[in-house]
């Protein structure tokens, strides 16, 4: 099999021509989804793709699908892609360099005049990160059967716009209905978005699967009380019980097996003011591990302790489950053809679990999915200040390539 | 000596029209310093003291004080009152029961043709709370030379009005200057705001002083990192560090002496996301000891802690001093005098350090100084449900004008 290398120099200014987009002063980009800074992204993106003569398509749900014919036409496609909606203060690659790097695949295959035997698509999929509508991953939720779209047309951004007006505004709501069809792989490139790949100097992250995730609302209420005339040992301080359980809550991640977390994001104490014991303290609670059982038992060891607490203390707990995204495991012949891409081009690389949420979560419910990840600066996403080696992007496009080749065949 | 006991009926009921200026729906009242409210308030108290036959006279701080003569009128007088001014969702007692229980005795000598050595005076001071003002306790800074007229003139309300204004407006800016004169002694009766006497049981406490303030803004700064990426352990997370600075500044106050107290009330987390590490946390520090040396060792013992949680966890530490009021202590003769009286009543009391300030503070700079307190139920005061009992606020004037009997002097 003779296999090209991507034109990483292209890519690479390909990414930076999009990011230029609703640029921010920072370095970063912010195109929230739906918006006309997003569909002036989705234009200049179906113009490179005109260019390659693909046919592109639009559906109900704005997904847009560029597709590149194969010598059997009738075979389910090889798809791969990602988002290019940010968050406000975004970065230039979360999402943008899965497209893109679909985009420099389905360009070097026409430079070099390749024909795969399946149909190659590239996707760019409607309000990944949730950040104007709610939930994220929307459209690749909706096309996965997961999501409802009439429920996913009424969310409404924050100045009462509906995702089905914002739709129609960029012209962006195609007349393909958005639904599940035969796809024989789907693959997504993407940057790490955490420490670990750059940590063990790797270059490609092979990735298994997507940890489950699990939040909770907290509230531990308290007695309200002067913090001048309150003895210590008459306290009822939520806020004391409230710092314990973010302890405990650390401990039980670190002490249950290393690929678990969990994270106290979100805390508010009331009322909040120098000189008065507060009456109560609102948290977050994020735990996530990719096997589902040793994440119930993660949960439960939390809760025993948190309970602890606050009896101990004479403290009231309320803890809510508000969302449960159970673990996902990529498939075994995608996840083997991406770690064969990467022995073939010597890249260092490991296998790695996916801690933040993707469209290939919601496409592995319909068919064959695997991801490939690149380091990222630092570990840091979802901010301006988002880096990758452009020898990391060209990499990462490249094991995208001959995976793509593997997958849809080549004569 | 033969001492009439005060009409306990009539200070309830006193108490009681009072507190329907400025009624609020659960039971409290809202007078904030200087508003129309406070100066119906002030209206009716002079309208009560006219009827005594007392001379009124109204300084350029606002703060009003009326007079009853005693035989040798130049002797220096005592002193008696509290503030009339209230917190914006304040009790009907906090400060109100100080002043109505100074009128109270003058209505009782007045009933009992009781002649006094020294003139008797009971004082409304302007602006104890600092909720519209700041600084608290302004008036009596003034009068007590601790704080600057013209600074004090020139604080703003949250519309931008200045206290000079307010002043004005309400027709309370007197000419007589606000400035330190002979005080024979000053006590000043109040509600504890604390659980010490109703869990004791005692009806009376003999107030020795007010215990010593120390304000510290903290800010704990980790690294923002993704919570579903980020493996725990390269976290640095300001939460968990600020929780265990939370844990070590208890431990600091409780492992100290009984009467040390440590308190963090304002706590912000920052970016405050539910899948976000956070970058910064923000907290306040309220440390009191009625021993200024033990106050010392405290705060160093809670700052090496603190230092030595950020130093272990990667975080950087910044803790900055605000505020420190060096304790007070009361003066040992008039201290004796009421514990004196509370014995001679037979009122079960004990000696306590008060843990609020109060306009007791600054005259304690210029005359000999005491308190009297009376237990308030589950020591819950700044709040509507603030109460005292009937019983209570009767014997704590009762012990108020056997104490100004002995120091005033009565033939």
């Amino acid at each position: 099999m003779n296999i090209p290398s991507v034109d990483g120099e292209r890519l690479w200014q390909t990414l930076m021509e999009m990011a230029r987009i609703g640029a921010t002063e920072r370095g970063g980009s912010c195109r929230l989804a739906l918006t006309e800074e997003d569909r002036q992204g989705r234009d200049l993106f179906v113009s490179w793709a005109r260019e390659l003569g693909c046919a592109i398509t639009i559906d109900s749900m704005g997904n847009i699908f560029v597709r590149r014919g194969g010598k059997d036409q009738d075979a389910a496609p090889v798809i791969t892609g990602s988002h290019l909606d940010t968050q406000p203060t975004g970065g230039r690659f979360d999402g943008v360099y899965g497209v893109l790097a679909g985009l420099e695949v389905l360009r070097t295959l026409h430079d070099a005049d390749i024909a795969t035997q399946r149909p190659v698509e590239v996707v760019v999929w409607t309000n990944e990160e949730g950040s104007r509508f709610q939930p994220a991953m929307i459209g690749s939720g909706v096309f996965a059967d997961q999501l409802d779209q009439g429920h996913a047309y009424a969310q409404t951004d924050g100045d009462g716009v509906t995702l089905g007006q914002a739709l129609e505004r960029i012209g962006y709501k195609g007349e393909v209905p958005c639904e599940p069809r035969p796809v024989h792989a789907y693959l997504e490139t993407h940057i790490e978005q955490g420490p670990v790949l750059e940590a063990e100097d790797k270059v490609v992250g092979v990735v298994t699967g997507i940890q489950g995730i699990r939040w909770f609302q907290c509230k531990v209420r308290g007695i309200n009380a002067h913090a001048g005339t309150t003895p210590m040992e008459v306290r009822r301080d939520p806020l004391l019980g409230a710092s314990r359980m973010v302890e405990a809550i650390d401990r039980a991640a670190r002490t249950l097996r290393p690929d678990a977390v969990s994270t106290v994001g979100m805390f508010r104490v009331s009322p909040g003011s120098i000189n008065v014991i507060n009456e109560e303290v609102a948290f977050s609670l994020d735990v996530r591990c990719p096997d589902a059982a040793a994440l119930e038992t993660l949960v439960k060891e939390i809760r025993l302790a948190c309970e602890r607490v606050a009896g101990d203390m004479g403290l009231q707990l309320e803890m809510d489950e508000i969302w449960y995204s159970p673990p996902t495991a990529f498939a075994d012949p995608v996840i083997d053809a991406v770690e064969r891409s990467a022995a073939a081009l010597a890249h260092p690389h490991r296998r790695i679990v996916s801690g933040a949420g993707h469209d290939a979560k919601y496409m592995a419910d319909i068919c064959p999915t695997g991801m490939i990840f690149i380091p990222c600066k630092d570990g840091i996403s979802h901010n301006e200040i988002e880096y990758a080696e452009p020898e990391h992007i060209t990499a990462g496009a490249d094991v995208l390539l001959r995976t793509i080749l593997e997958l849809a065949g080549q004569n």
